[in-house]
């Protein structure tokens, strides 16, 4: 039996932290072993936000050594590069003539950003045809997202039905997978943890990062649990764990970061012993990135030459 | 010394009509001579308004013919297909990340198509951009277009410069080329002729309907000229030859519609002729396609390699 089909991806507009972690790169750790799995480097959607060379390569680079740092194995993965891939923008065109302004327009992401910012870029608008580019190219089962990204598989699905309704069956219908208690990670003042906010905890922080930024856990002054260290905590330790520290050290905020900073910095150490020895092998990593570009060409190139058949321009 | 560069090009959203030709193909039979010329089938262009795999083959296929019906010679001209050159959706993207929302709403174009109908595509919103990217990718001397697609080569300045600006020296602002003189070729009923007013006349209509068409064109039902008669018929003779008619047949409007057919009729006959002939040639057109696709790959790769290392995804 043919396995199952898993895309997805991070934009690498940062330094990685423990909510994608959490909320995304754990999970995919598991499923890859399950799917036939794709994960991609979102270095087009990054360029809405990055607009320097160097940055922008660096965090590419950077992002793939996580990938391969939190046990993502090339052999059974394809990790790949989205720029790496013309399909994807040619088929974020070929969707964009089919849908219409309001249709883009309803999206959330778009509503959000444009409330805060009138002058955002058409990238930014546009984002959602090219996911759903992303992921229908590839044609996968599910494609694991976080609560906040599952509009966009829903515009995925809605673009393929489109497209399928005026051209034919063509597309698979993809379903978004959400591990729900992992949702969302909070971030250090409390709201979702993200690069936006500048809330983050990096994934591969040093110690004394660590330390800062643990004691910064902005914390209520009453009640004799600070919430937001216990959320971030409870990534770490069992409830049942955490229940007797708690319990032993009701009220005593600082002790209880101490706690945290412990089990924290006890958590990050090998990964970033394990990271700093991937990132001295650079011509692994630039194998991995090649490899994995030709293998998510072949797959994407062989479904744009099925939808440029369909649509009449070959 | 090198020749300058001349980008063009047409929508394959119907047939080729005496507005496109006068307004655009004439003159760049001329201009061949002197550029190195590129002659774009914007199909992907057109996928904003033909949905339909058969039509959309015979659109492109039919303008190829046309190009070369009118006398556009492949060894001085690069005739291509807008689709068979990834380079262009995925440059497209890349300015969508760099321009705002506000600057792609104040395009005539997009205001115009809106108010007419909300419904529109994102591919029509879009249509500057890409626009911008089938230019630019070309570095051209000189876009020759129609009075009312000045703007876009001024979006396609503007969305250099900015990416220049950003980036670094990489793209030529191009000029728009416009020949004063045939800029507007009206219709059959007066308005500019346009595939989308469906009142045109067709570069190779038969006789019978060249004299349907032309004994329809609106006249206006006082003084001696008919204004759009005549406006159609300066397209064929001097201003000498025609005071000579209008003067001699004054106030009688279908005698001028007549003599209007005729000269339409002998000015279309050979071109039909010539047409025939090519069409009968499947083998040149597929390799006229499939040849200048591959030299337009290759200048446009090279500019879209260029990129890639400003922007940071090589």
């Amino acid at each position: 039996m043919t396995k199952k089909r898993l895309l997805s991806g991070i934009k690498s507009t940062g330094r990685t932290h423990i909510g994608n972690y959490f909320g995304a790169m754990k999970q995919w750790v598991d499923l890859v072993n399950d799917y036939d799995s794709f994960i991609m480097v979102a270095d087009y959607h990054s360029l809405n936000f990055v607009q320097n060379a160097g940055e922008m390569r660096d965090l590419t680079w950077n992002m793939v050594i996580d990938y391969l740092a939190v046990g993502l194995d090339p052999k059974k993965v394809v990790i790949f590069k989205q720029s790496d891939v013309s399909a994807h923008t040619e088929l974020c065109w070929i969707f964009d003539t089919l849908i219409t302004m309001p249709f883009l327009m309803r999206a959330h992401a778009f509503k959000d950003a444009e409330a805060k910012d009138k002058e955002i870029s058409v990238g930014t608008f546009n984002y959602p045809v090219l996911m759903a580019a992303d992921i229908l190219l590839y044609g996968p089962d599910v494609v694991p997202v976080g609560q906040d990204q599952k509009q966009h598989v829903e515009y995925a699905r809605d673009i393929a039905e489109k497209f399928n309704h005026i051209f034919g069956e063509t597309f698979k219908l993809p379903k978004e997978m959400i591990v729900e208690n992992v949702a969302v990670v909070p971030g250090i003042d409390g709201r979702k943890m993200s690069k936006s906010y500048n809330n983050y905890i990096p994934l591969f922080a040093g110690d004394d990062e660590i330390e800062k930024l643990c004691m910064a856990i902005v914390t209520d002054s009453s009640g004799d649990v600070p919430t937001n260290v216990y959320a971030i905590h409870k990534l770490f330790r069992s409830e049942e764990e955490l229940k007797a520290i708690y319990d032993e050290h009701k009220g005593k905020y600082k002790i209880l970061k101490e706690k945290l900073i412990e089990d924290v910095k006890a958590f990050i150490k090998p990964l970033r012993d394990k990271r700093r020895l991937i990132a001295e092998d650079t011509d692994y990593i630039r194998q991995v990135i090649k490899e994995g570009g030709e293998r998510a060409k072949e797959i994407a190139n062989k479904k744009l030459v099925e939808v440029k058949e369909k649509i009449g321009v070959n």
